[in-house]
């Protein structure tokens, strides 16, 4: 089968606008229900039977997520259903990966873990909890949803079983956190997850939860009232306001052309010759809110929630829709003050549910820059605005380079919102990880009052480099150049390894070390050979093996 | 070039058999310095130039650390050096790499990460510290190689730079250990290491020392001079006898043949038609040294260390040499209150320094076992060992099944030796990883008294499965051959995913993150395709890449 990624993929949706799932409110709870049609999927190489999933499946997955948070505060507790008798999930869709590109797989694996992440992170920091209702088959990425989810309760009717069967049937992995979450989150013993691993029947009953693979297992005729029964317990303690409103998130409405894609906030043009994208966020303009009723009022439209779903919708579209853009060159503008108005408003009423959902939604998508696999540069010049939340992009950034002008107008600045608020995978922040060697330094420079000119923040460490006029244009000409004749995937590899510098924690070892093994597996002709356990799997004939281990 | 590996490989060597090192001792300083034979690589595909190396000059300076640990207990600091002038180290030999097969550079790169991990656990745990002089180019594995010591010593002449130009030369990373060791051990700022990590002519001088990439520089007229003084300074603290003797490695000589290594202690039979290895442990038999006169005395012929000797030369000949042998049993056999006895003498004269270096050497064996990409089991029947020490063994397998025996004489038993001397690279114990989700337990079992027979330890949690006489014919078998069928790829990268549960360390992220980024890189056309580049490195030409990033 030939390899045809579906392009360009749109991840803007919304529920009216949902395939594969119904999402329903009952107070408190909410039930968002998996019904994948068959015939919906992003490619018409494939039918997602049996609640299988693809990358479209999970967008509208990580769309729900998301506005139950910004648009339903009165929800805490989630419980993801199916709507397919005897199905919960049959996991992700074989016949998508099997057509897919290596880039995709690598691609849609990220994105899915991304979302189960963002589960979590809702459950962790925003008094949202999740409850998978495993209600019949819950097998491979169906179990890895369920993994995510605070609690797994499964139906107990002789036949229903978790499974993650990828090894066994495909020789690949259960590479969206299953094989991490089944021995760090819910700490399996590791003997019993090697042999779980193993079986493609899986594990039901008593055994899956003496194993601690689920939390509990009710018969038939108890399950949905125990479904219940379990969300309610799971709502009660949430911070989160008793009743709404929330605020609505409207479509982003970008324009899409083939040399740009412009939003409110954020623009990004692509030099397909230089292979980069050139990626500008705009400072706001004039009086911003001040205070949570301002900021309710503002809803979709305030800036630091705008400018930062922009932000992440771009990058979404720049790792699907341009794979040969390798350079994102980082640029702000605009008036530094205002960011740093905005930040001490976020800082100032973080227990408020709603800034605290825009904190948190900046601190994610920020992770999700850190994770692109991209080469990123921030370009610092004049009348830019690297002010605070905006100056983690330059922090996120490989390199830096700001402009030292001689009038010394050209400065950055730091704000509350350095000094933890938007902490990277590995739990620290992108200051902290900067000045490992110095672990004092950054509660020191967020102290320091005032802006910083090139050559003080030079002398901080803040920039990499801060060439002045007569060096500026060849020097950033020059390493743009030099970063587009490397090899891609040596780059890929150089940034994973040097961006997570640092302890490493549950999230950080899906990116790190599962994914890294699968990306190598799904490379491999015992996978994705013509005899390879994900070609064949389905087809006439058996897998056939170079049996050297490696 | 034909992908040609050199095997089989033996990884026994001494100072009189040298061909790319001299090892010189003055009082507490040895200088072990790399004079790499040019002609004398393991293959004659290919010239050691410029001090590069091969597996073989690795194998060397592994032996030399540990010889000098065992040997030479009067030795307190080590000068890593180079005896060619202008040259401290070219790193791993380009031409080995591009005619090596992707199994053997995997194989090539986690012996010498083990090598330079040798070299910290020397430092860090046994007094002797090392002191890398470089005289001259230091590049890629050079510089990991400086890395792994304690301090780096730079000649400053206007030319002499460390550097790690794997990326931009060759299109892979710095894999044994060098991009981590720049962010987590040095701290280097993650921007400049960035930057560093691009730059095919490295950094030099005073700048070195700035990004902590060096402790120092000294100009040639004083390098000689500085260098002698850092490594008296390094050796003052340390907590290593003052004089010798130490005992004398001699070596193993093993019997092999085509389907059997035999040892004095263990003994591994292969069978190539169910690809597998079979690995016995016997335990010692007649009375044990009881105390550290008595193990001096006893030299390398102690069992503890003789049987750890032997089963890690195993290991290493089953990896290199027995690629398809996929499945390791592991069995133990003899009395096991001699093993018993043995760790309780161990744990007694912990700060005896042969002692110590025995229990280390016993740990680092281990955790060689952990980082052998072969699925393990443990098989626990009658008349076993599985003691204390041994049970790591156990421990250690993805699975072990105990023989439940109907008069219960089949047991194993724990010693001090599981409850934290011997841990994993995560710096857990292997009963702390195993029992995550209950950290009391561990403590309650090493505590237990007694033995546990076949119920008791199922019901512990200590072994996955006891089936009975009536089952357990059929149950390994079956187990056995199911894990025989699957993909090689997919069980190493279950394996490596199940086995680190828990906490990473800067040793479980050079193998679990940056090892599986590189063995990816290694599997990408972008390096080793037709045009790629570690392809064509040295070669008429440039590299061709596919520029969809991943």
């Amino acid at each position: 089968m030939a390899h045809t990624d579906p392009s360009p993929v749109s991840f803007e949706t919304s529920p009216d606008q949902y395939r594969h799932w119904k999402l329903q409110i009952d107070g408190a709870v909410a039930t968002l229900s998996m019904d994948v049609r068959e015939d919906a999927g992003l490619s018409p190489d494939y039918r997602l039977k049996l609640n299988s999933y693809d990358l479209g499946v999970d967008i509208e997955l990580a769309d729900a997520v998301q506005r139950l948070r910004f648009e339903h505060p009165e929800v805490h507790a989630v419980v993801i259903a199916s709507a397919k008798e005897r199905i919960f999930c049959a996991g992700a869709n074989i016949m998508m990966l099997r057509a897919s590109t290596h880039a995709w797989k690598v691609n849609f694996c990220k994105f899915t873990n991304e979302t189960r992440l963002a589960i979590e992170d809702a459950s962790q920091h925003s008094g949202l909890k999740f409850l998978a209702a495993l209600n019949g088959i819950c097998a491979g990425g169906g179990y890895e949803l369920a993994l995510a989810c605070d609690e797994i309760v499964l139906v107990d009717d002789g036949n229903s079983a978790v499974s993650l069967p990828e090894a066994p049937l495909l020789g690949v992995l259960p590479g969206t956190g299953g094989l991490t979450r089944v021995v760090d989150k819910r700490h399996v013993r590791r003997d019993l997850a090697d042999y779980f691993s193993t079986l493609v029947e899986g594990v039901k009953g008593k055994r899956a939860v003496e194993w601690r693979l689920v939390d509990a297992v009710y018969p038939t005729s108890q399950f949905k009232d125990a479904i219940q029964k379990h969300a309610r317990t799971l709502a009660a303690p949430s911070d989160r306001p008793a009743g709404g409103p929330g605020i609505t998130l409207r479509p982003l409405n970008p324009t899409v052309t083939e040399s740009a894609i412009t939003y409110s906030a954020v623009s990004v043009t692509f030099n397909r010759h230089k292979r980069t994208a050139e990626l500008t966020v705009h400072a706001p303009s004039g009086p911003q809110p001040s205070t949570p009723d301002d900021i309710l009022n503002a809803g979709d439209q305030f800036w630091a929630l705008r400018a930062f779903r922009e932000l992440d919708d771009a990058l979404l579209r720049l790792r699907l829709n341009e794979p040969e853009l390798g350079t994102i060159i980082i640029r702000t503008d605009g008036e530094i003050d205002n960011v740093l108005a905005i930040d001490r408003t976020l800082a100032a009423h973080q227990s408020h549910w709603l800034v605290r959902e825009i904190v948190h939604f900046m601190k994610r998508t920020l992770k999700r820059l850190d994770l692109t696999s991209r080469s990123l540069f921030a370009f610092i010049e004049s009348r830019s605005a690297f002010g605070g939340s905006l100056f983690e992009l330059a922090l996120a950034a490989d390199r830096s380079y700001m402009f030292h002008d001689d009038d010394e107008k050209n400065v950055i600045a730091l704000s509350a919102m350095n000094g933890g608020l938007l902490p990277m995978s590995n739990g620290l922040s992108r200051l902290q990880v900067r000045f490992l060697a110095d672990p004092e330094k950054p509660a020191s420079l967020v102290a320091h009052d005032g802006p910083f000119n090139a050559a003080d923040a030079a002398e901080a460490g803040l920039v990499t480099f801060a060439p002045d006029e007569i060096d500026w244009d060849d020097e950033v000409r020059l390493a743009v150049e030099a970063r587009a004749a490397f090899s891609p995937d040596a780059l890929t590899g150089l940034e994973a390894n040097l961006r997570f510098a640092g302890p490493e924690t549950m999230e950080t070892k899906i990116f790190g070390r599962l994914t890294a093994w699968q990306n190598w597996i799904f490379q491999r002709p015992n996978a994705v050979g013509e005899k390879g356990a994900l070609k064949v799997y389905g087809q006439q004939g058996r897998p056939e093996f170079d049996w050297k281990r490696t």
